[in-house]
């Protein structure tokens, strides 16, 4: 099924049911409130979640709306837990690469994974607030998955059993920010603002053979200002499946119902900056600072900029039939001073 | 005020008013049915339960009951964000100092923080679990705050007017699981395992002229298993007041109601591993990584051991008059198989 949170003014939005084609939705209402109260019951709620989508793809549903993703909150507006991984180890290859470093063995075996906050996500068609663009904002286009409730120490089967839900999410990132806050030893914190997710979240069974051995195999699509920039498929070149990520964030403490794990930038493996961008023929990137790493391995420093004030990005996933499964994050870079 | 969680089956508990002396409460449903719904309307809910905490110290409350603070869950069960500074610049100080290393100058001007995991906090008198002893397993003892809402790049000032409660943390830590998991670069996630706070979280008001500057100017008090170990003064020595760690925290984003910014391991400045234990007039340590750091300047090598199961770590602290401001966090160590 196709969960969504549309906007009320309150913080966490109301939960509705959305059509397969994400044309229509009705009210979830009578099942949960928010998506948050679904998920802390999910045994009971997830069942009448399923009736009413199953009405709303049928014809059947009385009260059925139009669904307008510009109306949407991410999925869940504030959540209790984000945490994302890298698992697309071509990307940390690239990185290393452009300062002549080694990946560490580790690095296949033991995935990377930072802490995110969670606090205050912005919506899929929410700006990208910041004070500066001196920061070096980009994006990072990524998949997610929500989560259950996670034992301590749980198995790769057990963590890949309460995988809830999947979507999109635009990871934004500071990257002048990044060297100083690594610097320090803590991890990513100034350097990592507001993420937002995609209008739509979906349970896995609606991917059908697209998710298989805990990935999902489809292209990722990226478009800057309106141009083609990314569209490597998720499947591909994933080190860590959602279930080893989901797994990594138990290891040492329960996860509770609501907690979002991230996949990391989504990066296939390419031969060069030449052949990697769309126009010529690669599938591009998630990000800039990846075609930013291939400029500096092939000409010694970067060329492409980060994102300025009035930037769009916008992140999609299409079906086998080329039908939008989650919706699409489509934000504008702007002043925070914009936000009133 | 004084306000506290009871345990009550659900993920969230029940919110109620405390009386000054921690000997009885009365709901606060009719104000907010849960803490964090308290702080998402605080303009509103809080008159009212200051009415409540009124006259519950004056005997003039129906249905006020005894207080236990074994029945409570920590304030926030469960928060939208858990942010820990590194306050106490002695504690980097000393750790840099055992491996003969200097403390880089921009720590005394840029605080240190990390995001924590808040999903699933434990509560105040809740075992500290873990699946091995190998981990390496440490309290912490701090001061945190939780905030209402804090615009992106808040002035210092207008962080001090978001703070909203101050409550006791023990921050546990897997100190074997840390150096690995830093040089990997993106900061914690499996050490840092569930923290626990106080029973009770009180408003600055509450703390009279031993809340200045943004500080809590009185002595933590730590006892490991049933011996004093640590009463530094967390007002001493903290090189960034709470002002400016959430002030830090908002620089990039907004903060939401509820969140959460600790001040790291309280840590005075003492001479040498000698003096600084509490039966030789020192003021001790909040964490066991402190006195092994003195240990390993000292002697080459740390001496005393992290946390075995079945040891017990008590943290509180007193005012004045020597009454208990917050409960005391009182846990034991113990494998997780017996969560049951």
């Amino acid at each position: 099924m196709k969960l969504a949170t549309l906007k009320n003014g309150s913080r966490d939005g109301t939960l509705v049911v959305v059509s397969r084609d994400l044309k229509h939705y009705v009210s979830a209402g009578g099942a949960a409130p928010t998506l948050q109260a679904a998920l802390d019951n999910w045994e009971y709620t997830a069942p009448q979640l399923a009736a009413l989508y199953a009405a709303l793809n049928e014809g059947r549903a009385a009260d059925a709306q139009p669904f307008d993703e510009s109306a949407c909150h991410s999925p869940l507006p504030r959540a209790y837990q984000w945490a994302d991984g890298s698992a697309y180890i071509n990307h940390v290859e690239l990185v290393r690469k452009a300062r002549n470093a080694e990946v560490p063995a580790s690095f296949y075996t033991d995935p990377l994974m930072y802490q995110g906050g969670s606090d205050s996500f912005v919506g899929p068609r929410d700006s990208i607030y910041a004070l500066s663009e001196d920061w070096g904002i980009d994006l990072e286009a990524e998949v997610a998955v929500i989560t259950g409730d996670v034992k301590m120490g749980a198995s790769d089967a057990d963590a890949a059993g309460a995988i809830r839900l999947v979507m999109l999410v635009n990871d934004v990132s500071l990257r002048n920010l990044i060297p100083n806050e690594l610097a320090k030893g803590f991890g990513f914190f100034n350097s990592k603002p507001a993420s937002a997710f995609s209008p739509v979240a979906v349970t896995p069974d609606e991917l059908g053979a697209h998710w298989a051995d805990n990935k999902l195999h489809l292209p990722l699509t990226v478009h800057l200002n309106q141009q083609p920039f990314g569209k490597p498929n998720a499947g591909e070149d994933m080190t860590f499946s959602f279930a080893q990520l989901v797994a990594h964030a138990a290891k040492t403490r329960e996860l509770a119902a609501g907690t979002i794990i991230g996949s990391g930038t989504v990066s296939n493996k390419q031969g060069s900056l030449h052949g990697s961008s769309i126009a010529n023929g690669g599938v591009g990137y998630c990000c800039l600072a990846e075609v930013r790493m291939y400029e500096t391995i092939e000409g010694g420093k970067p060329a492409t900029g980060f994102l300025k004030f009035g930037d769009t990005v916008r992140i999609e996933m299409f079906d086998g039939q080329g039908a939008s499964v989650f919706g699409a994050i489509d934000q504008t870079v702007a002043h925070y001073q914009e936000r009133g």
